[in-house]
């Protein structure tokens, strides 16, 4: 009995299948089963020798084989230049095949089974189960090696690349990742537009057939974005079968490597990965031994099983830190909309470019509209501390904000010199001192050496202020020039900030950064991200109603978003009479979104003055928890509705102990839901705000009810939600 | 009277020439003479409204009319994606021409003189005297403004490209700059191949027309190197022209801007500036205000007088520090050339691949070829501390070495963690104990980001254990990828360093950095640069003879250069069996080579027991000086000979005042000086270090022999130099 026979006599979970009709030898060919035995996934080689997975739900095909593997940078020409009538550098040869050829050397499986604490959550405990199965192989013609680990969960799949050390193959340059999903059916999807910069996309709801016709329209502007191809979307998509399945393709840990793209063939409904590029073409710098990101594809036969998902989560490491105790959930408010609406400006003066190390802002005439100054972020400290927030944003505090975007300029901030409006040490008092703390805000404007050069200073700096939190921001185009938002080069310098704002016990909240893939997991300092399109975009023409039903399906598998939602003025123009956006949400649907739009890190974004006008409904965001001990997915249908109930890990004293928000796209419905989640036999009280039966998103947003309800574990709720609206509810036990 | 025409009239060294028969008005010309009356140089606006200058020499010409001017980069365009097929990105409009339509606007007039005296230098004190003429364009269809600064001195031109600040050009990328150098002839030049990334080249003898047909031989290998022509060649290029004329073109003050090549339309013998491109290909970011480097053309009717020129350095800013009594000249050994040659190894272990993240030294095996250890580290500094040497250089001191180069690895070092058989605390004052330092050696490996994470650290670590010099290198392709080592990137990247060290009173010595272009007088701890083919490439393969007497006139034009002389074992076959090179110099070469390569860093590079196999010989490299208050350059022609007498700023005491270097190419030759230069009345004794009559530097190298004769400023030498030999004298006064 060979090894290979061997380990798979004493596996059980996995069991060799008989040779296809394409002539593979028995023994390539590989099955792996779910725990809960709904899921198969087979591993084989083709006839060129090429791996290739399959993945079946029950009886239904969810992959099709699949062919996987790498296409390497060939070796460079030599000798290097070509001497004509011009000097020419000759290219690198032929890719180097890593795709075919192969055999397998040595399968191993097993089977794994642990529930594990997360520093924050949507609960408070995660099971991680899963079967494995990890095929090694070897390529004869070169005498390298690969292998591919499956992990197999009741919910999906995930498989990565691993390159053990090895004498043939330990420096390599990826050409293209040529990993496969072929799918069973011209599918719905929920997508964006690939892009090797942006995220900051509306979704598109349409047939995969589909995608290559809304191409043009779905790429709106943004202020860096490289969109590569017609068929070309971002993970994670979110497709639906006609028969019902939720088919979901993402990665997790994304770590030291490119950012995938999935490019369709729509002839065939064959998705190819598709690497971001570095500035010269190649897809990613690797040193053996190294692995790939897992490629997940979850799989399950409710929508509601995607939102309660912990696939990418538990495909990440373990928390690497040993103290966690400075890291903190965060709700905050922020010196922020005014300037995004346009009503005040980041920058203290109107000079049309300015170079930091020349002007003296001292003797500036100020533009009379720089939000960040003294009297105003005092003013937003008394309301945010008068109700109970954690913390105060504040953005434009430093210099160089006169033309900090879109100029390509190299040394645009330096992180540490406030604007002399802005009086770092009096604020960080004034604000400590009402049980609060600023948030620092380090936009970078993509000068990434540039702010790498300044991040020991711009860290030491919120030490010494006592600041723990910073929102970094990457507007603009990548500089070094030439390098994308989702490349190696700019993954391997996200992850470089987080590690080294740990160093400082900072938490990190990092905007227009790659897509997260689950890494809060293991850096659970990284409490936020952005990298969708998020409210801003209410105050940049708008966004569709259905934003927020599909978010929680696509962008939020990787981890938080910092959304920034609660606005409750929806027209802009009674902020900035030049801005005529307008915010396609009512209020109900706002508040709706501390609930259904899951993170640790959660802004009031709009004004003081716009909650003072409604101070009923900011109740539900003073009362809303930011932790949570275990959620529940009650009602959700990507593009349509999302129900979600959540019970927080820890209660103010006689507050709410459950939250429930609800969020419909831009058609009116009423949905039904049991509270049968509470403790049998306990009372409490439900305090509901739902959007009036006039609201709508277009004409009345700010049309809301408020109505308090005795329920139990038995009650029922039926509940009206307007066009682009929501509901919102907290429940205490009396 | 306007007051361009009173500007005119207020200053006597520049008067209007009349118009010329192009057409051109005559409040369009303006000429500038230099003080000396020599040189002329001759403004103008082509018929198409170009700016134009050219240059003579007395009545000789040496640029003819020459167009100046920019391509700058044109708008995006706009909408910015193409959909078809295929989604394409659409290019940026046609080049923005910044180069014609120009008319005078302001011209302003003024001379300059004064002395300065730099931290170190050829000499103590350096007139900088010249007549100077700004002339303000504008561009009428645009509005924009930029000045053209010409200074001429007496031994030749400087001029730059000035962009004020203004209203219509603010933010502005280049496409190409457009300086033309006309050439009145097909001179004779001394070139190396233009090169994005490296200047390590052997030089080449040819008339300008030949340069096409010898750049396929003269591009030869390199571990980082791009050439971009086939008649692309670098500056400072040395030229002789028919009549006896040295032209000289390079650039001054390399701040923020690419490096500028020149590349030659061989059927007009016109070079056009061809600026570093960076990874997406244009050559430069600006904002203005700003302006280009100085572009530099010498003129001098005799060899002596190029050596002699202080062009370059009169064109940089004075010193930028208050304090720089930190900053001292250093004679100096190191722990390499045992690793050059083969004989030892940077990496204490074989291990095929390290990362250093995960690499457990102290428990490897280690090579026993690791140079850097304790005990050889001592016997180093026993042997320099003895003969006064101020610093030992050690490679090799830190964890990475194993696969340091040509991997584009990321994190290839951390620049503070020495290798197990290093103890850096014990070294350092054991070296202190003698009265040395040891010198920090922090290669890059061209992994630039890596280098600025990690440099505020590698300072820190050199502050602690008292080290204040650090050479640095950056040898491969540039990380971040595309990026070159001559473009804007990597410039700012040199200079940030350089000046990080300041604040820490670290002096820097760079290699395969940019070529110096005359910023050591603005930042003088840049106290040495490689930038050049250097003593190493003798143990690669060799050098040819005639190197050293070209680069005087070329490399060091910008600077000073490490160029590590002293080699006395020219076999390098007898430390390394396997290493068939052969040291192409004799060994008195080798000892003149510290008079006549100046440089306020001397190495002597060989190893300790050559030195003491000729202690006879070695006692020169004791004796000579690395400061100087005064340099007399008395024989000189480029590609044959070079003889210098310098004077030490400071003299040991009973020591010799004066010392003087020759060196021949592969020629032998007989050459006759005075020695007018000593002081008149007193009596010196001469010690002469000389090739033997039947030495020669491919068969008999270390045949040299040393006499003693008394000598007055009357006296004259006639001393024989053997083929790739020289001479070096030390005279004291008695």
């Amino acid at each position: 009995m060979n090894r290979i026979s061997m380990l798979i006599a004493t596996f059980t979970a996995v069991s060799a299948l008989s040779a296809t009709a394409s002539g593979m030898a028995p023994e390539d060919v590989r099955t792996l089963i779910s725990p809960d035995g709904n899921l198969s996934m087979t591993f084989s080689l083709t006839e060129k020798g090429q791996p290739c997975y399959r993945l079946d739900y029950k009886d239904r095909k969810v992959i099709l084989p699949s062919t996987l593997g790498f296409d390497f940078r060939g070796p460079a020409a030599d000798p290097k230049f070509g001497f004509g009538e011009k000097l020419t550098v000759l290219p690198y040869g032929e890719p180097d095949n890593f795709h075919e050829g192969f055999s397998v050397e040595e399968t191993d499986s097993s089977s794994f089974d642990e529930t594990w604490s997360p520093v924050w959550g949507e609960e408070s405990e995660i099971r991680n189960r899963y079967n494995e199965l990890a095929v090694t192989l070897r390529q004869a013609s070169t005498g390298r090696k690969m292998t591919i680990r499956f992990r197999l969960y009741d919910d999906g799949l995930g498989f990565r690349y691993e390159f053990p050390e090895q004498k043939h193959l330990t420096y390599f340059v990826i050409k293209e990742e040529l990993t496969q999903f072929a799918m069973a059916g011209d599918h719905k999807a929920f997508w964006i537009p690939g892009d090797y910069d942006t995220q900051e996309y509306d979704y598109a709801e349409s047939r995969l057939s589909e995608i290559r016709g809304l191409m043009p329209s779905a790429i709106t502007g943004n202020s860096s974005q490289t969109p590569f191809s017609m068929t070309g979307v971002q993970t994670a998509l979110q497709m639906k079968t006609d028969d019902g399945l939720y088919i979901n393709i993402h990665e997790a840990a994304l770590v030291d490597y490119s950012c995938m793209h999935l490019e369709l063939d729509d002839s065939s409904m064959v998705f190819t990965s598709h690497l971001t590029p570095d500035a010269q073409g190649w897809k990613g710098y690797m040193q053996a031994p190294c692995k790939s990101p897992w490629r997940t594809v979850m799989v399950v036969d409710d929508a509601r099983k995607v939102l309660a998902s912990r696939l990418i989560l538990n495909l990440n490491e373990p928390c690497a830190y040993g103290d966690v105790s400075w890291i903190k959930p965060v709700k905050y408010m922020g010196v922020w909309w005014e300037m995004i609406t346009g009503k005040s400006s980041w920058a203290y003066t109107d000079l049309p470019s300015v170079k930091l190390e020349n002007v003296g802002y001292s003797v500036c005439v100020p533009n009379g509209r720089h939000a960040a100054n003294n009297e105003n972020v005092r003013r937003y400290i008394d309301f945010a501390s008068e109700h109970g927030f954690d913390q105060l944003l504040v953005e434009g505090w430093n210099i160089g904000w006169e033309d900090w975007a879109g100029k390509s300029k190299d040394y645009v901030f330096d992180f540490v010199t406030p604007y002399p409006d802005f009086d770092i040490e009096e604020l960080n008092r004034y604000a400590q001192s009402k049980g609060m703390k600023l948030m620092m805000h380090h936009e970078t404007s993509s000068s990434v050496r540039n702010y790498e050069r300044h991040i020991d200073a711009a860290y030491d700096l919120m030490d010494k202020y006592g600041y723990n939190s910073v929102k970094s921001g990457y507007v603009g185009d990548i500089i070094p020039r030439g390098e994308h938002h989702f490349g190696q080069w700019m993954n391997n310098h996200y992850l470089y900030a987080v590690k080294k704002a740990a160093e400082h016990r900072i938490m990190v909240n990092a905007h227009e950064a790659v897509r997260p893939t689950g890494l809060c997991r293991t850096y659970p300092n990284l409490i936020g991200n952005e990298s969708a399109r998020g409210t801003e975009y209410q105050a940049f023409g708008g966004t569709k109603p259905h934003h927020v039903t599909i978010l929680p399906f696509t962008r939020l598998q990787g981890g938080p978003m910092d959304y920034t939602p609660g606005i409750f003025m929806m027209d802009v123009e009674k902020l900035n009479p030049e801005n005529k956006s307008h915010v396609n949400s009512t209020l109900a649907n706002q508040l709706a979104l501390y609930v259904t739009m899951y993170s640790p890190l959660q802004m009031a974004a709009d004004l003081p003055e716009h909650y003072q006008a409604h101070m009923d409904a900011f109740r539900f965001i003073e009362d809303v928890a930011v932790d949570w001990s275990e959620s529940r997915y009650l009602l959700a249908e990507p593009g349509d509705y999302i129900v979600i109930a959540r019970k927080a890990k820890e209660c103010r004293e006689g507050g709410p102990q459950w939250f429930i928000g609800g969020v419909t796209d831009e058609n009116a419905r009423t949905v039904e839901f049991a509270l049968d989640f509470l403790e049998p036999g306990k009372k409490y009280e439900a305090t509901i705000y739902a959007d009036a039966k006039d609201a709508d998103y277009r004409t009345n947003p700010v049309a809301y009810s408020i109505s308090v309800k005795k329920v139990t574990s038995k009650s029922g709720l039926k509940l009206y939600m307007a066009p682009g609206g929501g509901f919102a509810i907290s429940v205490r036990e009396l």
